[in-house]
């Protein structure tokens, strides 16, 4: 046996020792994989293509022959959505919660199909809305920019309209508690636009990031309407509580609320669950924790 | 009629009511797509392989049969290059100016591809000076890194060779004032390294920028030679005037201009209209909204 | 002739003279081509669903075929990673050392693989060890993190494991002197997570980052065990000695030294080779360049 | 300068020679290039799945969403047509004839897409009656063959099917005098299945051709309804007549009649403007170079 | 509306009409779709490089890591004929048969899995005995070619052998009474090679066809051991007895039976439900319709 | 461990036996592949479009800058060559020679290398000579058919082109003891075409066959100026010796002479060392096993 034959073998024999692998490992119910990267990334695409027709896909379409285009997509994006929130609910272990403790694999496959089904119904039929919130976005965008030309520009190039069209839908998804999807779906935009938004957050109408790279927008967030940040923008935690155990306790309101119309410039970061009152203003560079009233305007002492 | 067909119907329906799609949707004029990111990314991947012969591309070449190569590449380069400016002028409603009221669509068509054919042709000849400026860039990369190991690495590596390398086509293609596309090809470049530079800023030799992410610099900006920026910086704009209904007044000079030899240090931020002296260092983490005069060393105050 | 052909082989002949390309060409020996991204981006699948099976890659696998796929994935590994190493050898003028003046190139070739060859066998057996210690790393960014569901969604979503695989894996090829392959492995991380993190620093177990973007390592940081980072946090070098040509000195210790429970608030930079002690905490958006004791609290005066 | 590049330049060199390449070379009109093998496949796949809905295609489609899919791709086969038919005409020198003496290239290039899509219109209205003949072609090859077991199996799986689909496309191309395509995609249909119909030959309803390989059906054959060929049947050309200069004379009928209900054996040759009358059966393996009656049994002595 | 729009409308309405479509359209069970020739022909490429190791498949293999490379490859066609054979049922209306009259859909589909599942064990343990039968196919061409330099030119170059590898296999399923499958896998190796092969057909050990293009050997043909063919060879049915309703009854011996070895030169006929006798040689271009005695030579009378 | 893990693990158990794979398994030196079929495919993709420039391809090329397209392609081609010749040289256990008997692996390989690059570099030299030779071929296939409208539509559609190009191509390989791609191409060509040329045989200039299917021309074939056979033709051997062990003894002549300007009609079969001689017809469906006098008019009797 040749040396690299054996350096191999004993490597494989070492990676395959369950001590080695237990918690890097994921076994899946049989025929069940992991939700997929690349699926979600196709699903991503067939949204794009859809709520934005003509920008997004490769076919030159017109008016007349757009409800073809909308409905070949919109059956593939429901058909693959289907088995990702299945997958997303294996993987969560949804299948061994108590409510199925007394059935079969099979039954509990067919109930999971059911469930999955059902919500890409739903999340389907939130696509209408989906589009007209992102319209504000796309006018908040062109708006705050004096070097657009146009909407077009804001919608091919921006990557502020990339990510809230990936947050938007992850944030649907989110609402119908699909697991572990809406994460793996915003870190996708995260890691194209370097804007980290938490599918938990809840975001108002006509908003917009200007630059966008950098900033941070926490899981338990709410943030009104018109609302405009700059790039490297933080809006974090604090700290959080442990429990007994010294493990954080999950779940608790810990990131801040940005009420209407208020703008925060580049690199601020807003840290715990204080409010920014309506209209206020927060400087470039600083660091703010404590509650700011409507119509104020912070900024970094020189 | 399944309800799944009933809901995916339903959504189409919805999708495709001109209300709906209104803003959100781009109807080109017959045959004349979009510009493509796929394609705008496959002219920058020529572009790299002509420029850094060796260093992009799968083939291994050599002196001898090096014009073999680039020939191919540049004659795809331009024959792609073409259409894509086509699709911008197109996008950009350049066909419905006044200049082209009286005319015919194919006469437009005609006129338009003469008019990408010249502006590609153009962007042809510059490549070897844009290859020149790139080399500087290449020098100022390498000194400015003690890490760095030679040459190669810095070609094959560094996000800001890979930056400047698009953001210097970009440019060329801006001052064309070919549409869309150089907003498009700087937003590629943004998601690939986390640096922001705005097609339309001015940037001279031995410019560098080390890390990089988050560095964001507006349009209007004037760079000198031998520039060094660190990660996060930011090169903005402080306010924007408002025309008499309240939007930004486009094209107004509002980014900073930086003279030769400066430095500025990490995540700090140069805003509005204002000089940076020859010489000058401004430190990490500031916020700066007024001039600084030649030479002086400005920083955070602790 | 037609212009554009008269123009693209005039642009052609520029770019095919030697005084143009001369910096920016890389002639390979016959034969070497460079490292290839590409195969890169392989092997880093390859090693993340040789660590982490069942998350990556697209086979349902089960613990009774493992071995199988582990075995499969191991030898391309190998394979690729020969090859690869021969060309950064080939690329670093390893062949046109002293230690080689005096041999025809077939028998540097043959040598050359012979290196490569062992420095891969080393690298695989270090594989069993790269998973512990990311096991590790799966725990820290868990307990940071109250939005975590579960291991498998740090496994699944989260940057900061994305971004630790590669650097462990390309800080193993640095210990074994590997040329430009750990640089190229950590500018892919780089762009994919906003996480820049050199293969030089040498960083202990349970490491964590929180978002990430906008972090930077510098080589020859030294990090302890159970440290914790936010986005935007530089970890720099604040100067370096110039030689008696006004070059930077290569090789110098320059970066900071973090002790084991250190935490580092977003945006914070520090500089130097000054030590942050044990269990001290570093406050957001502020400047550190001396040394700080063990259990202290740093934070932005305001 | 090495051997091998030596060798390669000098072959490059007498390659490029005009007297080499003169025959050999297809120069095409600026930007119109040749027929594309792959985008007519993709023709040929289009309209497979909109001719047998749901036997071709990935997707998974039913009577309810069926208009969207035929819808999407009737409009990119559309598209795809008519700039294979520019190519087509572009290659035939239609743009030299006469009728285009006195006009500039673009005067040309607009009359020829005009032409295209006219062609390209009409072909799409005649799919409808395509599939209602392809109908009859199933039909003829279950009842012919004792082996299937239904008309799915025939439809997924017999060389008749597949050959005779591409054939009445390409017949009806021949008809709308498309140059070129129709020979291409007849020679796709013999490479797949290894028989030879000439897109001019005349084939009425219920045809059928067991087997398959090595059967030839000539330009200028006119068969009826309900006739069926066993494997390596000829339906050729005896001999054709020569113009005063010893050149075959152009488009004389010289291949057979067959009338309907005739039964043509295996290996069996039919030669010449000869007429095969009404229900003849003509045994396998013999040569027949002159008229059969109607109703006539003609076999191999033996 | 656009002429061309109106038309494709036009069309597509007609085309979706549920009379145009009926014989022709096969909509398939929630979620089942058809047997895929794609998948199917990477059924095929798996089989071949477990059967023939290092032949097929891009890896270099070698004795010891050999195991990994065909377990890999084996759960994955495993996997994947699953998946194919639940499709094959589907597709053979096998849910509609009386035995499953009773049962819900799921019930159904659960049960398909089960057949499919049981049928694909039973598969992948005949493997091995393929194999062993093709070693002897291999030894058969080899002796039978003078031209054939080794056993490894035979495996990788003579289309026999890529038309038995798929034979043995369909002919496995088919004895599985798998639906569909079999036939198509015949048909993509008659495209390949010009041989059809029915997978119903019984051959022995020892098989060989030179050259092979035009063979035929229907569904109820038996062939003993160590049997040569030649080009062109048909060993057909000489004609089918009718039902009382005029249709052809399926399933009744209607092709030869060839004794042990026989040869048959190119382009001969065996037509019927004779037998030719053990070492008989037939000779070529003939029509065989009457049983041979063993050991006798029939050739073309001249 | 479930029953499906367990049937696969006893399959691949049986098929890592020694003693089953042993005539079925490649183990080839230490980093040798076999020559591969994709790589082939891509050195005949592009051989086609150097001698066709303009026909194969996807760029739209010119006079001007046809020489950068030819010399990318010959460096590409010629790299690969060189490599498949390895493959090849390394397949035919031409290293374990005698001539090679005292050296090491490593000397071997070099050597090996030498050999391939030889072989490669005179292939190259003859490519101008392949082309002069195929445009009589092109002229041939003209002349020969009436249905055929101009030389492109030839070099587009006609299978014999498609045949003769690989078959001159495999033939200079086979002529410089390539080992066993020449029969790979060959082969490629044949499941492409339904013609089977083996490499080994002689043929002239303006050689055509009309339609081709099932032609079949043997290793040992000397074939003149000026030939045309038809479809379903075989120049066989009769009958071959075999040696004392009642092996078939290689390397005979054992296939026909046609001389120039013989014509032979569809499915005729030529058998055995005889002579055609010089403008011989041979009618179609007939057995020939003696010589021919030159003029002479050969037919089936009837």
């Amino acid at each position: 046996m040749s040396t690299t034959s054996q350096i191999i073998n004993q490597a494989v024999k070492e990676l395959t020792k369950p001590e080695s692998y237990k918690d890097m490992f994921h076994e899946h119910s049989e025929g069940t994989p992991l939700p997929s990267g690349t699926v979600l990334a196709e699903i991503v695409d067939l949204a794009r293509s859809i709520l934005f027709p003509g920008y997004y896909g490769t076919s030159t379409i017109n008016t007349e022959t757009l409800h073809y285009h909308i409905g070949v997509k919109m059956e593939r994006l429901f058909s693959l959505l289907v088995d990702q929130i299945m997958a997303g609910l294996s993987f969560s272990d949804f299948d061994q919660t108590a409510a199925f403790a007394a059935y079969s694999q099979t039954t509990i496959n067919n109930e999971m199909r059911r469930i999955a089904t059902d919500r890409a119904q739903k999340f389907v039929s939130l696509l209408p809305e989906v589009r007209r919130v992102l319209a504000t976005d796309v006018i908040a965008a062109f708006n705050g920019d004096p070097a657009a030309k146009n909407h077009g520009e804001i919608i091919s190039c921006y990557p502020i309209i990339k990510e809230l069209t990936i947050y938007r839908i992850a944030h649907e998804l989110w609402k119908l508690e699909v697991p572990l999807i809406p994460r793996m779906l915003t870190e996708m935009a995260h890691s194209e636009t370097g804007i980290d938004i938490h599918p938990g957050a809840t975001i108002g109408e006509y908003f917009t990031i200007d630059h966008g790279t950098g900033v941070v927008i926490g899981e338990t967030c709410i943030i009104g309407n018109n609302v405009k940040l700059y790039q490297g923008v933080t809006l974090g935690a604090k700290s959080f509580p442990l429990d007994e155990d010294g493990n954080p306790i999950k779940g608790i309101p810990r990131h801040p609320i940005l009420e209407d119309d208020v703008i925060v410039y580049s690199n601020a970061s807003i840290l715990g669950r204080i409010t920014i009152g309506k209209g206020a203003t927060i400087g470039g560079n600083i660091w703010v924790t404590q509650d700011v009233p409507a119509g104020a305007f912070i900024s970094q002492k020189r």
